[in-house]
Formats: structure tokens, sequence, C-alpha cells
């Protein structure tokens, strides 16, 4: 038992290597094959080739689906493509699709004729069908729904109706449950009947003759206690269950909190329909946090860093787009007071810098509210009091910086006043940023917005312009 | 079975409403007691209060620990210590210390005394004793240490004596272990002897006589096989496990790829000394990702955002010293061109859009190699064709922004030379920021510092003050 993930990481890594070697060698011998002249030659330059190809296929044949998927992802497109050619089969194609990120299955599905996509869809379980379908061709996916019985339409029909983020996208119909009436001993010869159960059971579901939901049985539950114990008298009653269309955060929260490894799902005549486990919660909070952290540096998804240049770019203008339109105002701003800045010059050096605090401030201030409102930690009542915390902040602050920086105006620029306007300027702006970060995210949240997206460059924005406008403004009013 | 996590969301919010009535009739009752005048007056004020407190004691006794958790971070300090004197029950104090955050922690221990502190503690396993180690007084801490058996206090110090971000800081010592040359008869024999399993335990570890691991078991296989298989045939060999000094990061990726529930932790002999689980895993992955969050926008660590004003200023003054620093040497940057934007102060109009647009696009480019690093998915080799390609995003960006921005300058002040410095100085700050934003964590990476801290804040230090540099120091050339 050595298999340890740093040495698998390891092998993972020599693996590559190897892949890269190889890889190497047939785009030299590619090349070499279209120099050759005579049949013969050319012959020999696909032997070698094909040689190579199978020593490959051999070494990707005992990976984890998840494995080949980070592998692919690892790899540039056309190598990422020979790769996939390589490893196709049957059983695995459809768990690698789900495992790559977005661009990476896009660019393996480009490459899959319909019978291959289709023979990876069947391969799936329904939920997982359902998680793949919107990025099927519309007739292979009519052509597997086909294949399918009546119970299992339904399943992927319903999986796929649910909106993104609630909890009936994210859970599974692979579940075993047990009647009420029955004890240990025959829930034991009943489980005996399985070959496995389904993947990450810790619990079984105990429910009455019409399927509704009645309690809990652990496997340990059904170890521990003796097989003459009637199930109704071991079985946890009012442990958390979801419903399908309960939201996937507020899950995510509750099996963070109660650390649960499973849990199940009933329609609303309580009714066992589903089961949502912490694996897929992982998977989801991973995703959230995921976009968070990418949608506040301006990026629409996850890219394939070696996605081609014009789909990078396609993922990126529109965030450009949107900081242009800001920056553009935030320059006429500064247009506005031309007149002012051409009588002295020092305000154009000077005012980046009022303009750069407050920016980065308000993002203290936005981000802290907006982590608090993901975590269900602030109520929309609680304004006033952040609000008055963050002015108090933002006041201490904005005295603190604006007196080193209006000290460092008057030794550079040896005037008091235009020294006074700094710190004034500055603790305006700053109380302009804290004030903004707490009201953006607690009114988004107020009207059902979502209050983390583009909240940094709104953000910066309104920092920008607004401390240009007040330090320009202050000096017209009391420098020129 | 109506335990609805989004009822029970309602009906701790009702509870919290409840507790801030029963708080708010309290502050009267204060006020009221304090202006009473005679004493029966007084003792009548006190018998409603103390009302209050037995209902509202009533009602926290019923909630888990990580609800109990949930309300005291949802209330003002002053509140907050209220209700946390009214839960203090010696087997929940110690729980509800280790789910709320750090500085929450911070508030409730200083309204403890010793011998409180003291029976927290020992009520918890030794893993999460070490989790709480560090926060608690030295005294209090040796007196806790003297009531632990040698077994327990090797425990306590192995897991402290672990780096925060290994594998050992997050393991726990409950586990199961059988021996090799048993059936599953004798197994389920075991396991009866117990009131309950070790929590959150999904397999148990088969081990020699000298407790070096030789396979693992889930409870579904012990359920499924008949009870005279012998252990040896039905126990999962090569299955993953990890040692204490393996990295966190990498073992949260282990997780995720292999989609696990628990995993056994062995020392450098092969012996098994302690057990991962998805929950302490989920507890990691979100302490980590809340962390970049929060360092992309400047701060230092999540905040109580009911604490004191004083400890919020210290959270944030680290990161807005930095961006003064930054902030100022852009300034003189622009302060070299004083003389330049004197005889044309267009260029102060126009300067903040060359620095914004770099500044959003070196973002877009260090928060993708970022993240891409933090998931494993780049090598240091990858350095030349991640390099290319951002080179070639930013150029075609540069074209056709700086485009754009040239002709609207040029449209704006009616000078095409101006328009070409706006184009070519975009474009060569684009170039800037690409070029930037993948050599600082790529560098990074390979000098093996963590390319995320403050990445941020650098490279739009470096896009602010070379694109005043570039487009002040071409209009210097071409136009003056």
């Amino acid at each position: 038992m050595s298999n340890q993930p740093d040495q698998q990481h390891e092998n993972l890594q020599t693996l590559q290597r190897h892949i890269q070697f190889l890889l190497k060698r047939q785009h030299l011998v590619d090349d070499l094959a279209k120099r050759q002249e005579t049949p013969k030659q050319r012959q020999i330059g696909q032997l070698v080739q094909q040689q190579n190809l199978t020593k490959l296929q051999q070494s990707l044949a005992e990976l984890h689906a998840a494995d080949i998927a980070y592998i692919l992802e690892n790899l540039p497109l056309d190598d990422r493509l020979i790769i996939w050619q390589l490893v196709q089969s049957k059983e695995k194609d459809g768990e690698i699709l789900l495992e790559v990120s977005d661009a990476v299955r896009e660019s393996l599905l480009e490459a899959m004729d319909s019978a291959e996509i289709k023979a990876a869809a069947i391969s799936l379980d329904m939920d997982e069908l359902a998680d793949l379908a919107p990025d099927l061709p519309q007739d292979v996916l009519n052509d597997v729904f086909s294949t399918l019985d009546p119970e299992e339409l339904a399943q992927v029909h319903a999986a796929m109706s649910y909106p993104e983020n609630t909890v009936g996208a994210l859970m599974n119909f692979d579940m075993v449950t047990v009647r009420n009436d029955v004890d240990v001993r025959v829930v034991l010869r009943y489980l005996r009947r399985f070959d496995a159960l389904p993947e990450h059971t810790d619990k079984i579901f105990v429910v009455d003759r019409d399927n509704q939901l009645l309690g809990q049985l652990t496997l340990e539950t059904l170890l521990i206690n003796q097989p003459d114990t009637p199930v109704a008298d071991i079985m946890m009653k009012d442990e958390i269950c979801f419903k399908p269309d309960d939201d996937a955060d507020m899950a995510a929260r509750a099996f963070e909190r109660y650390d649960l490894f499973s849990a199940p799902v009933m329609d609303h005549d309580k009714r066992v329909i589903g089961r949502l486990t912490v694996v897929d919660i992982v998977d989801y909070v991973r995703e959230e946090d995921e976009r968070d952290i990418l949608s506040q540096a301006g990026l629409r998804e996850e890219e394939d860093i070696f996605a081609s240049v014009w789909r990078s770019v396609k993922n990126r203008w529109g965030w450009l787009a949107i900081n242009m339109c800001t920056a553009i105002f935030a320059s006429r701003v500064i247009g506005a007071f031309e007149h002012t800045i051409a009588q002295l010059v020092a305000l154009a050096t000077l005012m980046p810098i009022v303009a750069g605090m407050g920016g980065n401030s308000g993002n203290q201030t936005i981000t802290m509210i907006v982590r608090a409102i993901a975590m269900g930690k602030v109520k929309a009542s609680a304004v006033y009091r952040l609000l008055r915390k963050e002015v108090e902040v933002a006041l201490i602050n904005g005295v603190f910086w604006g007196s080193l920086l209006g000290l460092m105006t008057w030794w550079l620029y040896g005037s008091t006043a235009l020294g006074l306007v700094m710190v004034t300027a500055m603790i305006l702006n700053l109380l302009l940023a804290a004030t903004a970060g707490v009201l953006i995210p607690m009114l988004r949240m107020r009207f059902g917005k979502d209050p983390a997206l583009g909240s940094s460059v709104l953000i910066t924005a309104l920092t920008d312009s607004g401390g240009f406008f007040i330090f320009l403004g202050l000096a017209t009013l009391f420098l020129v």
C-alpha cells in the first residue's frame, strides 16, 4: 500500500513527461513522414508512429477518469486531441467529459462524431447525463433519450428542469430505501443482494409504503445494532433533508454547518426522490468560489489556459468594455477641470493618489460585506449599524492617511492650502467609498440581485470619478 | 420529518428575532432597574429580567453547536456576551468556540474565566484541542494538558507540531482498525461492541500486528459480503493514503479528484496514525478560498462585522499602507512630466484611462495564471507558451481598445498626433500588463513563494506607473 497522492502526483507528472516525449517524437515522425519519398519509407514512418501510440494507450488505460481529465487539461490543443483519440473508451469517456472544465470539454466534443458522443452519454448516470446534456448536439441528445426507459427519462428531465443553483440540479437518483416495518436482519439480507451500493452511500432512507420519508439509517447503525432490532427503533428522525428547489448555497451551508456526508431530497408530498452527497457539494462550492474569484478580476469564466487566443479575447472583452466606459467617465470628470489643472499642474500629479486610496478602501469594505452576505451573516436590517461602523473606520483612515499625504504634499509643493485640500479630499473620498461599499451590496441584496457581481468594478469606478471630482472640485473652490 | 434547512433557517431567524426582542426588553429592564428607587421596585425589575433569561436559555439549549455559533456571530458584541453567558454548558462550549470565526472566538474567550475555558477545552477531541490551543492562555493550556493521559498528550503535541497547511494539522485521531487475519463475522462482532463509531466513519482500516496499513474496508463492503468472507479478500488495497507532512492543498485536490469521504494517514513506517475526512477538507478549502478572496481585496483576515472599529482599522491598514506607497510612486512618475502636462493639459485627463485599462487587463491575466497554478495546472516550463499567448491577446486588445480610445481622443481634442500617442500607449501598457501578469506569478512559483499573495496590488502598481510613464513619455517625445 504505497499509493500516496504526492507519489501519485509524481507518477502523473512522469506520465505527462512521457506523453510529451512521445508526442514530440510523433511530431518529428509526422514531419518525417511528410517528407518521405518512397512508399516504403512512408510505411516505416507510420510503423514507428503506431508503436508510440500503442505505448501511450497502455499507460492511459490504467488511469482514473479524473487523472485523464487532468492530463487533457494540461496539454495544448493539438496534443490534447491526439491523447483524446487514444483514451476513448466507452466506459470512461462520459466521466472524463464531466471532469474537465467547460472550455476543455468543448474542445473535446468538437473532435468527436455523433456515435462517439452518444456512446459516452449512454454510459452515464441520469444526474450526470443531465449535467452534460446542455453541451451536447440536439440530435445526439434526442438519440440518447430514445434509449432510456420512462423512469430514467423522467429523472433526466427532472434534473434538467431545475435551475443551476438549486438542490435539484446537484442531486443524484442513486439511493437505497427500506421500509420502516422490518428489522436490521432483513435490511442486512436485502443489502447483501447488492453487488455494490450506490457510490458514496453512508446511509439509507427509511420510507413508508407511499415512499414517504420517515427516517434515515446510517450504515454504522446497521453494524453496531443487534440483528433483531426493529428499524423504526434505531432510525434517525428529524434529520436534515432538502427539497429540489432549495437554494444550493443554503444546502452547501447546511452541509458545512452540520458536517453532513449525504442527505435525502424529497418532493412536496415528502416522497424521497433523490440524494445529495458532500461530493456534489464540494464540487459546487469550488465552482462558486472560483467564479467569485474570477469575476472579481473581470474574467467571465475559467479559461482553458491553452485555449486559442481568440477564445481568451472573447472571455475578457466584456469587463474590459465596462472598464473602458467607467474610465472614460472618470476622464470626462477630469476634463471638466482642465482649466484648474492648467493653472496648477501639481493637481494632475496628486489626483491618482486620492482615487487609488479610495478604490482600495472601498474594495475592502465591499468585499467584506459581500462575503458576509454570502455566508448568510448579514440581514437587511443591519445596514445602519454596518454603515455607521464603516464610516467610523473610513474617518479614522481618512484623517490618518490623509494627514500623511497632506504633509507630503506640503513638503513637495510648499503650499499649505494644497496640503489641506489633499487631507479633505482623502477624508471625503474614503467616506464615499465606505458608504457605497455598504450600500451597493446591501441594496442589491434587498432587490434580490447577486451582491458580488461586478462589485469591485463598480466601487472602483465610483471612487475614481468621485475622487477626481472631490479633489479637483475642492482645488477649484479654494486654490485658483 | 420536516426538518428542512430552509425551514430550519427560518426557525433560526425567528429565534434570532426572538432573542433580539428579549435582549431589547432586557436592555429596557436594565435601564428601568437603574432608575428604580425602592428596593421593592428593583426586585421586581430583576425578576422580570430573570424570566427573560430563563426563556432564552431554554431556546438555546436545544440548538446544535454550529447554530449557536451562527447566532453568536450575528450579534453585536454586548448582546453576544449576554447570550454566551446563557449557553455556556460544558459539552457545547468547546464545539462552539471551534465553530466561530477567529475574531468572534477572541471576543468570547475574553469573557470567560480560566475555569470555564479549561472545562470547554477538556470536552474536545485531541485534534480539536490542538486547533483551539493557540488561542488559549498558556496557564490554562498547561492545566488542561496535565489532565491528559500520555497517549492523548502525544496526539495533541503531534497535531500541534505540523504546520498549518499540512495533512497533519487537519487529521483526527478517531478511527477503527481491524487485523487482516479475521473474517467479516469477527469484524461485525467487534463493531457491535461500540456504542457509536467515530464521527464520519465510512471505512475502517486493516492493519497487521505492527499497526502497518494493509488495506481499507468500507462499511458497505461489510454489509454486502457474507459473514464468513476473510477480511483480506475484500479489503481494498492501493487506495489513496496520506502522510502527515503532505501538503493540505494536494490532499484537497486528491479528495476532489477521487471523490473521497475519508482516507488514512500513516507515518513513515506505514503505521496508521490518523484519518482525514471530507468534512475537514471542506472546512479547509472554504478557508483557503476565503483567504484568497479577502487578500485580493486587501483584507488581512475575515472580519467579525460587529467587531470594534479599531480592530477593523488594524485589519486594513497594512494593504492601505502598501497602496499608498505604490500610489505615491505612480504620482512621482507623473511629477516627472509636469512640464509636459503644463503644455498639454489633455494629457492629465487621458492618462487615467491608459493606466486603468492596463490594470484591468493585467488583473485578468494574473488571476488566470494564479488560479491555474493553484489548481496544479501549470508547470514552470509552460512559461514561454503562456507568455506568447498572453502577449497575443494583449496585442489584439491593445489594437482594438487602443484604436477606439485613439478615435475618441482625436474626436475630443482634434489632434491626430495625440490620438496616435493614445493608441501606442494603450498597446504598450497592455503588453506590459500581459508580460508582468505571466512572469510575476510564474517566477514566484519557481522561487517557492505563494503566487497569489498581493498579486493584484503588484500588477496594478506596475500598470499604473508604467501606464503613466509610457503615455506621458510618448507625449513628451512626440507632442511637445
